[in-house]
């Protein structure tokens, strides 16, 4: 019989899903140029030219079972070596292949990595805003997720309420470090605290409390910001890795997880990770893309328009009284809205077409979400539609 | 804390991977070349040259954003509206691109489709011999796999027991047809019965029982042997499909969920398959893979290799005094071990190099399963292997 639940689950699209429709519904009748889309964190940069070149020699020169044919289970072995070693060099790890475990994407790391150290009826908690995928990633499992609420003057983690949600039943923390919705990065502080706390509760609980650690903007660091690596700071840490922002290869879904060698059960976490995607029907991302980035791993796109189109952005809304805490990294800002309700804030907006996204669905209400991974030239474009906007709508 | 059911899986490592293991390290012994290695299901031949010329061609002409931005969640449209067109013109059959879900092969179509018509404690069937990995497929749902035994006269149903099996609990039968391990395609005859029980079960219990269907073999077919089209003989039908055996591309993990428009909520399957993508991180197939195979939806590589070696392989098995179905297609044959325990008959074969899986976790006993998709030479060669171990260890 048709499984209900999943039925049901088609009735509440996603808020950033609908308003991307709306503003491609939109370009149809004005011209996509003229929507001033901030909805989808879709990367905008080329790939780097060294990839497609890599892809096509390999093409060109290597047999098609080399290329094509079954990686094992936990991923290419070139590709997890490589990774090991990049991890090393950049971060001073200490990661053997045995570590790494080649997904398809972040969402792929973050599923497998959750079924590693969750069970069904645990609680997972994550730190408004967040990623509202984290609500399928995590119940799905079984376990069950529960936002901590934001700390909105630094977007950094508000330890009260954190410590006030611990309890035995917290068996994992998921973080997102450069943050998606805020693009705030965690500092050092930051880190080192929260490593305390689950340290210190490790022991009163008497189990291990794991970190899952949501990286895909680790690259996209703004200049002068300081972007920690989380598993430097707290051993039971499984990091969650993509290329999608990175290498701007979001389609071609490749990420892995890298499990802290000093992890509880470390060297058993990869294979338990195999075994999982026998049932998610995961097995391995895709070869070719394996291979090739291995051989690029070093290299990411030409990242800076993010950082050109943030500063932009971010005088523009203080020179219009926003209240918004400055990005470290991402290619999202996260404003404080102009009256109460976001919701309604947003729909306002639209009237300028410009397309943001409401923070209500992030954990936080009262917000909104700009994801500026577009042209610089449109940004500058929708600078002049949200004067307008606020100058009409809120007389500023 | 670690989950401890996936940490127990790790031991039980599958019978097929553990030969495959012996053979390489057999090979760095004696020469890769000398193993007779019949173990895994990996494809030898080249995929189609116009595949490799199509994705170099994409690679040099094509926008990095379209090559590798984000599919959509149900697949790349032009990839789902190719794959409509592609089985309509083939079998006769009316889907549109609402019935397409690209997935990660057919792991991750069999993933979906289970996903959409059971829920946990809901019993599905399935035929001996079957794949051993429908057991993580199906249990990993929590639905419970119950595998009706085979009919070792002719590898088709054995509806006997089939019809005894069968209760309300039952929501979806899944089959494999061109079937590993036995290589048998199942009739029309097969297939209306199997579609004639079903009709009218789903009467007499009041719900909808769905047929998922595994055909990563649909292709390799032999001369003179019908393959019909399951979907064609029963509404509810999902097949699963994937291009790791016809295009030789497991490693690229492109496969998908086709729903029979007539199924019951046809039009809700494909929604609801990416809401089940969302809590199993497995989020599209990888994009270069979907665009280039859409441009060459009616190739496939060579695959008379196949043929050949069965022949070869059927001939002298016949000659040698085996008993064994004759295979109507894919890389598989399954005759009788020449004692009742097919571990001991197997375990013997690897003094002459000759790696046979043990039919014991295909859930029939006392058979063994040659995997011949390598090249025809070693074929030949280890023919001669074969006639030895017979003669010596069993007098033949």
């Amino acid at each position: 019989m048709i499984n209900q639940e999943f039925k049901d689950m088609i009735q509440a699209p996603s808020v950033i899903r609908a308003l991307a429709g709306y503003a491609n519904r939109r370009g149809k009748e004005i011209g996509y140029e003229n929507v001033f889309d901030y909805s989808l964190g879709n990367p905008s940069v080329p790939v780097p030219e060294e990839l497609t070149k890599t892809m096509i020699e390999l093409l060109n020169t290597k047999d098609s079972a080399y290329l094509h044919g079954y990686s094992p289970n936990p991923g290419n072995p070139m590709s997890r070596e490589v990774t090991a070693d990049h991890l090393n060099r950049v971060f001073g790890m200490d990661y053997t292949m045995d570590h790494i475990f080649m997904t398809s994407g972040a969402a792929g790391a973050v599923a497998h990595a959750l079924r590693c150290v969750t069970k069904p009826g645990d609680e997972v908690l994550t730190f408004a805003p967040y990623f509202p995928e984290y609500n399928p990633y995590v119940n799905k499992t079984g376990a069950i997720l529960k936002v901590v609420p934001a700390d909105t003057t630094s977007f950094q983690i508000n330890f009260d309420a954190f410590e006030e949600m611990l309890n035995p039943n917290v068996q994992a923390v998921l973080i997102n470090t450069p943050n998606n919705p805020s693009g705030i990065v965690y500092s050092t502080e930051t880190i080192q605290k929260l490593a305390s706390i689950l340290e210190s509760k490790q022991k009163e609980y008497g189990h291990d409390i794991f970190i899952i650690s949501d990286e895909p903007y680790r690259e996209i660091v703004f200049a002068g910001v300081d972007a920690p690596y989380v598993s430097k700071f707290y051993d039971n840490t499984l990091s969650c890795y993509s290329y999608s922002k990175s290498m701007s290869i979001p389609g071609e879904r490749l990420g892995y997880v890298a499990v802290n060698p000093r992890a509880t059960d470390a060297n058993l976490i990869v294979p338990m990770c195999c075994q999982i995607s026998r049932g998610t029907g995961h097995n391995c991302p895709a070869s070719l893309i394996q291979i090739a980035v291995a051989k690029c791993i070093d290299l990411t796109s030409d990242l800076s328009v993010y950082e050109t189109n943030m500063n932009l952005i971010y005088n523009e809304l203080v020179d219009l009284g926003f209240e918004v805490v400055k990005p470290g990294g991402t290619f999202y800002i996260f404003p404080k809205a102009l009256e109460d309700d976001a919701v309604a804030f947003s729909e306002k907006a639209k009237k300028y077409d410009l397309i943001l996204v409401p923070s209500d669905s992030f954990g936080v209400k009262g917000y909104f979400r700009m994801a500026y991974c577009i042209d610089t030239e449109k940004v500058e474009r929708s600078l002049v539609a949200l004067r307008e906007f606020v100058k009409k709508e809120y007389g500023r």
